[in-house]
């Protein structure tokens, strides 16, 4: 038997990131500017943005030098293993040959620290001393947290108030990286305090938290704001991941098949699936699989557009596929993958045919969770545990048809501060939503009419 | 630089335990029967253990093969990697060199799954079905429901009360690997109702919880009991560690001059320091350094005498360093150090000054936990942050004297689940306690008159 982990030596860790721009089947449409409708430009980012991120941002460079302190810093946790699930695939009796790419060693417990720490690092280049951010459920937040203990600047983090108070381990991690973290809204920005004079019980939204996040960055010259996914960029540092992933792959004399991964802005997805998105472009047969809520079916039932990023029309307009920015879906527990939109470069490419999308209901994916950690052991994020029920669909056709295909989990996060959802599954009281039609339909009527 | 984290191929995974009883300087006194005061036999535990764990109990073999079916499923985490702390020798300003073995990254989150997959496996072998335990924090009865679920036993676990309502997570995580949690006094056992009958809400205790477990396994033909630490099976389980341990640091060329590691019931420490006890009776010079907190001080104060392992009085008479079996430790936040005694085998190498003791403050062990936090990333379990504190504490005499010394820190786990207590040092809530000099004389006044 192979090992059940396959390690890339440290020294074979890449030393660049892929940037896909130069590869894309078709062009990126621009970030436009909602008052004007033109494009916008690097001036119109560098308040709240560090250039050599802007820069990022647009390069049609395929490869990006990793700089030396940011590779040091990733050998905290990188390269991460690749785990051949041999007791996964016995128990589904499936002829597939199943790996997942496990990203929930890093400290904070997912990849959101592969570009955390990158921004981090730019941002200190630049002479920034602190970075807000806003965070949901509270990974990106806590990803940030740990990469500004590690380059000693300070975080602020705007934490959707409803959150804060459900999920208080979340907010401690922050503190034990040495973070400030407040509940939004707060009385700290004027967005902040315009929202409580309304409703001074305000519960809080990613969007709220977003207007205050930028706010504070804009009004201090020593602050920048940051973003964990969605933009070029992230998904760029992100890259490290596919690119280990290929290495690993071809220690074991693997050619891939199949990569599942899920969605909420893309990032996770993107890093592990890009660098393998151009082998499918030359003609690789590669079945490339996007998981999302059926709570929040963006790939798979919204429209191709442009919208705001955020729900307080502070961002500018992306192309992308959205359920329209004023579309709260229902609370379902990946809270990771509630996000109304999705990375522009992710959407071309299912927009391009190269990426296709499936969406799940909650039970099933809890369903598939459980299997995964009384099989493998190891409990993963309600996100992660959607493209483990897309994975073992796969395994389950391969064993009907007999193909030993080779199939990649894109393993994004663990589940241990998500405990609370895996305890709502087994008490029976998790609820499948049915897609709201009409309240995405008046969502999607708040867009830009611009195409 | 060299690699950050010194990884030991799955090819060199050692294949046998190590068994130190033939190595002792000097003879391990036996358990004895508390009624006759006669040494116990292999039937007295056959009610409660199966046989291969009982012959490993009083093994005199120096080796003992780990079966293919443990190693196959050691391999979903080991072997584990060994991190140079780079980050925290530079913020320390210390010539010594630090490294951690890190344990944390098992599904359960500890050392804890090595001895729990290994009492499994023989159960499992023997025709037992279901295994009965007690948990405090829930460390132990996590790890003990992944081997269930990996090896298909029922797992029932009998949690302290207080710990089951103020800990929901581990409870909940039990129930993820689909073992049964019930909060300890139950009305499942005589023991439990003999509890609640003279006070419904107990908040119960360890000592209530074996006793159910022990009960409930007894009353059964198809269950056994399994303890997750303090018995010479489960040491010797552990040593895959310190074996692992000793391979890695052979990869770099270092010869080990201190090992650190933190001591509950000892099992982390025994597993990651036995193999090195006997470079030291051979006449290496090296420093193997126990750490405890304060408040429950058994090594660095306790008698060294005959006591039982539980407070309610079933267990055999054990020898060992005792603050008396019906000693009640303050509430201090390293759950897993709370223990009355400690592992007989552990105490005679402490007894014979093999094994060095220190004893720690909360507050101050907080501090270490925090400053590795925000050097190293990640965010180690209050039990083990004890001996982060006591390895700093010897790097910083090493800038003092400029000694380049190679130091350990015995890493046992993370503390995803305890960020309660990290909040707590955060607000200065945490006391540093005082030894209870006179609750500790009456509970010493209650040991057996046997020396």
């Amino acid at each position: 038997m192979d090992d059940t982990r396959i390690i890339l030596p440290e020294s074979e860790m890449p030393q660049q990131w892929y940037n896909i721009q130069p590869d894309l089947p078709a062009p990126l449409a621009p970030p436009l500017n909602p008052g004007t409708g033109e494009p916008i430009g690097p001036e119109d980012l560098a308040p709240i943005f560090p250039m050599e991120l802007i820069k990022q941002e647009v390069s049609m460079e395929r490869w990006i030098d990793i700089p030396d302190d940011i590779l040091r810093i990733y050998k905290l946790w990188r390269p991460s293993p690749l785990f051949r699930a041999y007791r996964l695939e016995e128990y589904l009796g499936t002829p597939a040959r199943i790996y997942y790419k496990n990203e929930s060693f890093s400290p904070a417990g997912s990849h959101k620290p592969n570009t955390a720490v990158a921004q981090a690092y730019y941002n200190k280049q630049e002479g920034v001393t602190r970075i807000c951010t806003e965070t949901g459920a509270g990974q990106w937040g806590s990803a940030l947290s740990l990469a500004g203990a590690l380059f000693d600047l300070d975080i602020t983090v705007y934490m959707v108030r409803i959150s804060y108070d459900q999920k208080p381990y979340r907010r401690m991690l922050m503190e034990a990286w040495g973070a400030e973290c407040f509940p939004s809204p707060t009385d700290r920005t004027e967005a902040g305090r315009a929202i409580l004079a309304q409703d001074p019980d305000s519960p809080g939204s990613l969007g709220i938290a977003i207007s205050e996040a930028i706010e504070d960055a804009a009004k201090d010259p020593e602050a920048k704001y940051a973003l964990g996914s969605v933009l070029n960029h992230v998904m760029l540092h992100q890259t490290i991941v596919g690119l280990e992933l290929k290495k690993q792959l071809a220690m074991v004399d693997e050619k891939l098949d199949c990569i599942v991964g899920c969605v909420g802005g893309g990032s996770n997805f993107a890093g592990q699936c890009f660098p393998f998105v151009k082998d499918k472009l030359d003609g690789q047969d590669i079945d490339i699989i996007a998981t999302e809520p059926t709570a929040c079916p963006t790939l798979t039932q919204a429209p191709y557009r442009y919208d705001f990023g955020d729900t307080a029309e502070l961002t500018p307009l992306l192309k992308m596929y959205t359920l329209g920015h004023s579309f709260v879906p229902p609370p379902i527990h990946a809270g990771g993958l509630r996000y109304h939109g999705n990375a522009p470069l992710l959407c071309l490419l299912v927009n391009q045919g190269v990426i296709e999308a499936r969406a799940f209901h909650q039970n099933e994916v809890f369903d598939a969770a459980i299997t995964f950690a009384r099989t493998e052991g190891s409990l993963p994020a309600p996100e992660t545990a959607h493209c483990i029920k897309g994975a073992i669909d796969e395994a389950l056709k391969c064993k009907e048809t007999g193909e030993e295909k080779c199939i990649v989990i894109a393993y994004s996060g663990h589940g241990h501060f998500d405990l609370a959802a895996y305890d709502a599954y087994h008490r029976g009281e998790l609820e499948d939503y049915e897609y709201p039609e009409a309240k995405i339909q008046e969502a999607l009527a708040t867009l830009p009419d611009i195409e």
